[in-house]
């Protein structure tokens, strides 16, 4: 593995995994693999269980980390080619980048979609910027458009938690949230889903929250959220803004909130979500505080995916 | 030990004390205790000598710490139990806690008091989810109510500092300030002092300043600073805000700022202060320069009453 | 070494930069140097390069090293003697030096001038204080005047990139800025470069932007730009605001801005600036994208200098 910016850069999701719950199992077994080497974990946005769950990993894996806020320990970058540097940027990506790349081994990055300019976040400006310019293995802590490690987080806890020699059934729903929230987790879980390839996925949203179909082909798209949650094993809540009219929010769909009502339907289905979660406007707190809930088991299992790509990476490097 | 909240989770403080003293002389005779144990540092609030000094502590004894600015580096926790979370709150502790229980094997974390909602931060509502939805061992490294790691190094100070065969004479002294403060420092001071037992303990204040009783119990007050100065072998001097009216600052009190004028009928006493200290407004730079102030070794022993409270934690889990 | 506030605390520059080269080859040869060792790390301003090379240094030298952003995780320090403490400073630094004298063995600061106190900014009243107060040895991370380990790199880069048998000519040149900028960079490289001796070196600027003598003091100053370019082999490329009338910004100089067109009567000139750069401000995008831009050179480096440095000061500590 190069580079870990999605599901394409894996060559097996099964057998990743697989590596992940062996990390799970032993944390500390590959502490040498990591022995001088030094990664840097770059944050243009907050961050919670991103960034503790890769310090922690690369500590597992014996690595040294350090990790640099850009916008509060640093300043604001530059990413317009050809800029003339009068504004409040303080210093061009072209120049940053080269630096990351001489001072690490590996770069761990968070940036966010700005939800204004569609093409330049769908075109990956910022990532791909950072890996023409820094030359080191680049790894996505959430990009403009897709959040792997926790889509990987995700994968992991969904095998852990459904052991029958058949396919579950997986719904994507989309909730409420009370402002703009990027598309990231609702496609890359899609993408991953679809390439995973072992289950009967659904996506369902109101109206005008289509998400780009290159993440969503392959699953069945369904306007009507209790038609889709009928007979779900794993139910996926996610809030995103629209990607048809790029960053809006649209009116009146609070009665997607996900209830104990709306599972009464399924089979008996476990309840996933990223976090951090607005309670009683995305999910009820009976849904997240019942025993349904993954949500502590996908937040924990992001230490095991950062550690297995941290040594996907170090090990291609070292070959 | 299983937290570290208050002195009620110390079984013997001249043991603590004493096992401190061992670690100032050999910071690192027990680097092994924490391999492959990993401390989470939580700060809500703003902090330099217990941030700095718990770091320090965690390296001595060869364990990993990751620090984290839950404001500046995540977001606003929601505490309201049933919170419809439309608001400013982007993660409630209930969602949060676990994960921190999840990725570290003890949690150390700073909050303050609102100082407006008294019941609130007396029931120390903060602290108390954190320790239950965790699951991990908590330490406080100051609270709504309390600041035990402080007091701790306070009493290691006293001790090493006074070698006679009888009880010194302990006063804490209230001193102005420009702006409300908690009562943390001087509720654990004299909770602390009061069940060491060493020592004659007596607090001054102006009227208006009465700490809550539960942990003043067992302590002479005085309203006349003069009287309860008078012999004084050690002088606390520490601002707090109103308990009765609570939160408020009273007028007129400037004269209660500690020179050494106030001194001349003390028994030749060292002058204690936690610091950050407002100069000539607390204390006057005349007595904080003098040879008889204890402060920089307050701060210096910060390092060894943390170092033994990660290290009881350590043995008890281990046990 | 005992500190390293400038050149002056350098014994020999060229042995400096060999020790320095020498690490460059071999990042992990002094391991162990810096066993049971603590470096604080203490910002009251931002920094990228800085921030991370001297955490990297560290780490290669096997030293612990904490960061502590003074503004952000702390509060604003007060530096006036006798202060009545009743503003928005928080703590005076007789008061914090000390703690980072009992809690590190090293300490790096970075602060930067007022631009206002000329006065204050020239005596380096914050670091001479932390000196003072901590009582430990001290390494600038950049101060009020100066940028040493900025210059020291900058000699690094200059030896690496030159291997004739003769003095290279080296130009230090005045560049436009949108904003006030400390002198520090070019004071220190005018020091570095008048101390090591191993060069012809010119300083161009406005009128108006003359430096204090007593970095300059060995260099040819010429206010004509194209004349002090011609058959230059280096040319460093650096904004400051001015010294005499001080810390303002003088009008129309924008034609300052190094292009392609300013290099073609040097000698095919190296082309240098310590980041991070205002692009198409400072200097033009085909200078800094060409093949003679040294930047990232000058970057790289300052691990190495940052390094030695470091190590300078642990061998003078054990002797």
């Amino acid at each position: 593995m190069k580079n870990f910016i999605s599901v394409n850069d894996v060559a097996s999701i099964d057998a990743l995994v697989q590596k992940a719950i062996a990390y799970k199992a032993a944390p500390h077994k590959d502490k040498k693999l990591g022995a001088d080497k030094r990664v840097g974990l770059l944050f243009l946005n907050p961050s919670m269980r991103t960034r503790l769950s890769t310090q922690i990993a690369a500590q597992n894996l014996g690595m040294e980390s350090i990790v640099f806020n850009m916008d509060k320990d640093g300043w604001k970058l530059e990413f317009e080619d050809g800029a003339i540097m009068n504004g409040t940027s303080v210093e061009h990506i072209k120049d940053a980048a080269p630096i990351f790349g001489a001072y690490f081994d590996l770069l761990c990055i968070r940036t966010f979609p700005s939800l204004v300019n569609k093409q330049d976040d769908y075109n990956e400006v910022l990532v791909n910027q950072i890996i023409k310019y820094s030359g080191i293995p680049v790894i996505s802590l959430e990009s403009a458009t897709l959040h792997p490690l926790q889509s990987f987080a995700d994968v992991i806890s969904i095998t852990e938690s459904f052991k029958e020699q058949r396919k579950p059934k997986i719904v994507l729903t989309w909730a409420p949230h009370i402002k703009p929230i990027p598309q990231c987790v609702a496609n890359s879980f899609a993408q991953w889903i679809n390439a995973w390839g072992h289950a009967d996925f659904v996506i369902t949203h109101p109206e005008g929250y289509e998400l780009d179909t290159q993440f969503t082909e392959g699953a069945a798209i369904e306007h009507d959220q209790a038609t889709a949650l009928k007979d779900a094993d794993f139910v996926y809540v996610k809030n995103w803004s629209s990607f048809t009219d790029y960053g809006k929010v649209l009116p009146d769909n609070e009665h997607w909130m996900l209830t104990t009502g709306h599972l009464k339907d399924t089979n008996n289905a476990k309840v996933m979500h990223c976090l951090p979660v607005r309670r009683n406007v995305e999910l009820s707190d009976e849904v997240l505080d019942g025993p349904n809930s993954l949500v502590n088991l996908q937040a924990a299992n992001r230490v095991w995916a950062a550690q297995t790509v941290l040594a996907e990476i170090l090990t291609t490097q070292s070959n």
